[in-house]
């Protein structure tokens, strides 16, 4: 398996299975000497720790990230961060129903025939656990993104959407309901929806929104390294996401040149921001903003037939505790991987001149 | 400025500007061995140049790929391949109305700022000629993917969608029109808007879907490089992509779990394909298709007020020849991107099992 | 700080501080499938750890190995490996003698201009611990390249040199002397040397030779990522290392083509083997061989003048339990690197030929 | 074939046969505003290039650098500098000796192992024709470095070396003779010597030694990457190179610790430099200085037996025009890998700190 690092200057590395001793990661190319906020970090993993609200998954992990190295009297040396997250839950599981069949629409199948044989034991390497190791390293890159504003929420759970523009959204609320939905009618309305869905035995999708602030002109370069491109990527790259679109979006492949086009006030800022603060691959300065589409979960608490390795026809029901609506925990996770692309950007953008 | 290279294993470094001598690019990681049909790769070339058809640029650019080194006796030899396409068009342009001042929605700005100063002529390194040398790269990745069929098409210009679903589509109608749509009641319909849109000095964004078939499973690394992450980069990177979803995509973020899965048949092929050919990043054997979002281009005949370098509000208009929409010739690049995509992940899962 | 990793295909990232809580690593892209043998690995860490002999560093630490990841069932999954080695010997040291001061042919002065402070207990990161992490991953690498035999010896010390061709060696007897040199008559006089040395409170240097058998040919890439060029990379990375040679080396730059040049017997071996079993940066079959030199350790038990972070002129002392000569423990460190660099190479020659 | 591209941020993707159309290369990487001196580019062409003395191969190739991006009124823009080198001496050769021969020593045999089959043309990819891409890339990299200076010089040829410090040596008189000896005394033995060789129908080896000044503190990462590990990986990969060391090198293996160590003066520097200015693979400011060990070029104007295909004995000799001894023709190539090296490390040395 290749692809377990993330970032050309800024690079996470990460490792773990759902049901293993412990995930971690390695930071390397973090600068030396920022103080590092570690309370603010274990911050950003309590918030994508399952058993936080009745409307995620109820498994209890404390999730407590340990540091090895690269950090000496509070602030970075410009060594590798190493870091782990034990596994606390490591109890013997029963893994019969899944150690020979294949679950729909999970990697099972598709790992089997990649390498032969695969670790069953509550997804492995495709768990979204994973995610845990993105959580930390994005936390210390949003610590050395001092001034930069990243803030994601849910901003659809099936078909109930908000209906308002972000600007008129207060985002300083997006903590204050479970669901991580700035709107609080909305919110409303989408705990309930997933309260039925969880109900049902059921899992339902969404949609996460970030916006981020005061980004300096000049990060990302032009041709295949366009950063929305690398944020798209980041996006793509989280479990269950199907879909990325910045700025206009596809909204903006229906419109007309004369309407899509931002003018430029004396100062170089936008009237307009259909571009998502991104031109040519490089930001402009005004805000970056993206949506990403998540798929329902596919374990759900519902009889399925499936099929076992030898291609028999067998039934199938979810076992254990899922999350019936995986965008509220979504939100600190895209979030990381915003602080990555970004933190990686902003080291490159220090070489574009000399 | 970095970012010149895409992929991992099959790698294309390209270089060039819009008014430069030449562009080009070098193919590494190629495997030895391929026989090459060069006939094929101008073709490919052909579909992407201006001037195919009344609905695109007029700008007249034979667009012939020389072939500088790493195949012999008609055979990739495993060494690099290194290629060159000559700008034949020139002539000296007056560039007096961009030299100072900043296109709208235009990458000008974001140039001077991070680089101190910019190649004004016609967009330089930010035109979406460089996509030639891309389209030079996929032609040869796709003859290193033999058996796999990759068919991008227009699938809409501003509101007019084709409104099935891709299996009733003819690919063989694809280049039978000059949109490149495969429905040719819709293909007609775009034709007419375009020419409407091209009469209003305007332009108008569209989508690109793409069908790739008789992929084998296995393709695609299960953490920061799945597949659809890989692909979905490659696309966001191509000049006015805004946004990419495959499968379910967007409206999967809509869907229930029990209506998303993709129920197995006995011989490991599901009964829908949702998923859009990937799980869990990898790719499973059924029908990879996407969907990319182009907005309008940004370069219109009609006078807009724009900022000179200065801050001085000046008015600008487009000059010389420029494409009315965009994603008509847009469909060749995002094959050769999905080729490339394919090409290196296939290379790189050689290396899976021992 | 960038570069804690090594590797195109089989990557190590490592990290870790000499006196920090762990250090470990992330063992990335091996293949799924390999039956670990995890007491070959820990024997290897043995081999590495200090305290094995009188005549190097007494320190304890037991360096165990723990995994994490990526191992099920006795098998690789193919999902990364991440390790840790705890560091046990802890205890409070005192650090007043070099946490001001800059001791003399250490990285202490160029850390601190580097990044502005330094983790100063006991060398940080630049300290030959780190090497624990490059062991582990060694081992794990020998048991993919399955019939390679890698064996390095030490082949001086000081002045004292094995004066036969390798030929005439007997490696099984590489473990039997505290040395690791298994010409007997050498070993005796070298150890000797050794135990004189650290009476005088000096360290001495010494080189390690490595021996590679039953490479199968066509490892290696032909310009800048020449077998070879690995190798010296990865020899010139490890602590305190001088210079690399392969095959005829230095002495090579001596002699005639006519001298030099290895003729072919019919079954494509040759009969001499002057080019180091590499020809043009790929392996021919023959033995590999190469040669590497170490300066003597830089902390010695005698007093020196140095400065401190001021400038002002200070007296200083080695302190604590060092080795008065690093080659012993060089050893299981030099084919560590080696059998990272044919398992990088092994797995990329599987996209030699399509 | 991977491994065309060296570097990590300032990175040089070459191209070319030594037969085919063209070599040339890809600068990407490279930070805007650098006022580029062609006339100092093309200086470094001609001294690597064929022709140029009575001691050196009689080909004729004027090895004109054409650029066809990244470069705008006299300066770097930032995007990737394309540049090819036509091969204007492309007349049909006879190739038929070595076509279904392996000559003895060079890369023939493995090539046809590798890759199934081989470009015979005069070595193909593993003709030191790449190196001209280099000395294009180097001479850019050397005007990024303003200030720093890059002296390599031929230190020995064969068994006649230069028997004094480089600080005794007048780096002015390099270009004086046509062995680029700074010493004059040894050059006119080395020349003697060289033109003895070529009488004979042989070839000869000899050293390399580089010396480089002014360089900053804190270049170089301190594990993987340091300073002379990629210093090292350079000059090893350049064709013909069979060792390299720096500082002190294989004679500080002989040496003891109190006589090895730099001792500080108090603003920094050190009193002795055998370190090779680069302590725990970061630059301390001192000169740095490296030697590099050439082998004899293996083609001979005598007759050798070697194989054919199909393993029969056969007769081969040398044909065409080849260099008697390779080193003073290896002297700007040397420069320009260090220079690639040291501008790499330079652009990511500006991530050091935050």
């Amino acid at each position: 398996m290749s692809g377990n690092t993330f970032g050309k200057l800024f690079k996470l590395t990460s490792f773990g299975e759902s049901h293993g001793k412990a995930l971690g990661g390695v930071i390397d190319g973090c600068s030396a000497g920022i103080e590092l906020d570690l309370n603010a970090i274990q911050y950003e993993m309590d918030r994508r720790k399952p058993g936080q609200s009745a409307i995620v998954t109820q498994r209890k992990e404390p999730d407590t990230v340990e540091f090895y190295s690269g950090i000496f009297e509070g602030k970075t040396t410009g060594a590798p961060i190493g870091f782990v997250i034990h596994n606390t839950n490591q109890k013997s599981h029963d893994y019969s129903h899944i150690k020979d069949s294949y679950r729909p629409s999970h990697a099972d199948y598709v790992f089997d025939k990649k390498y032969g044989f695969r670790d069953y034991r509550g997804g492995g390497r495709t768990s979204a656990r994973e995610t845990a190791s993105r959580v930390v390293a994005g936390a210390v890159a949003k610590q050395l993104l001092k001034g930069i504003e990243i803030n994601a929420f849910v901003s659809s759970v099936g078909d109930i959407f908000i209906d308002k523009p972000y600007q008129d959204l207060d985002f300083s609320k997006i903590e204050s309901n479970p669901v991580r939905c700035p709107d609080e009618a909305s919110a409303a309305k989408m705990e309930e929806r997933i309260r039925e869905i969880r109900k049902e035995g059921d899992t339902i999708g969404g949609t996460v929104t970030c916006v981020i602030k005061n980004v300096p002109v000049g990060l990302g370069e032009p041709v295949f390294d366009k950063l929305h491109a690398d944020l798209g990527k980041a996006m793509l790259s989280i479990n269950a996401v199907k879909g990325f679109e910045y700025g206009s979006g596809f909204c903006g492949a229906k419109m007309k040149g004369s309407e899509h086009n931002d003018l430029f006030n004396p100062d170089g800022t936008t009237k307009t921001n259909l571009s998502g603060g991104i031109q040519g691959g490089i930001s402009n300065g005004m805000d970056i903003y993206f949506r990403v589409a998540f798929k329902p979960v596919a374990t759900i608490m519902k009889e399925q037939e499936t099929i076992d390795k030898e291609g028999n026809i067998v039934k199938m029901m979810g076992k254990g505790r899922h999350d019936p609506c995986v965008v509220p925990r979504a939100v600190p996770i895209v979030e990381a991987m915003a602080a990555l692309v970004l933190a990686d950007n902003y080291l490159l953008s220090r070489t574009n001149r000399i």
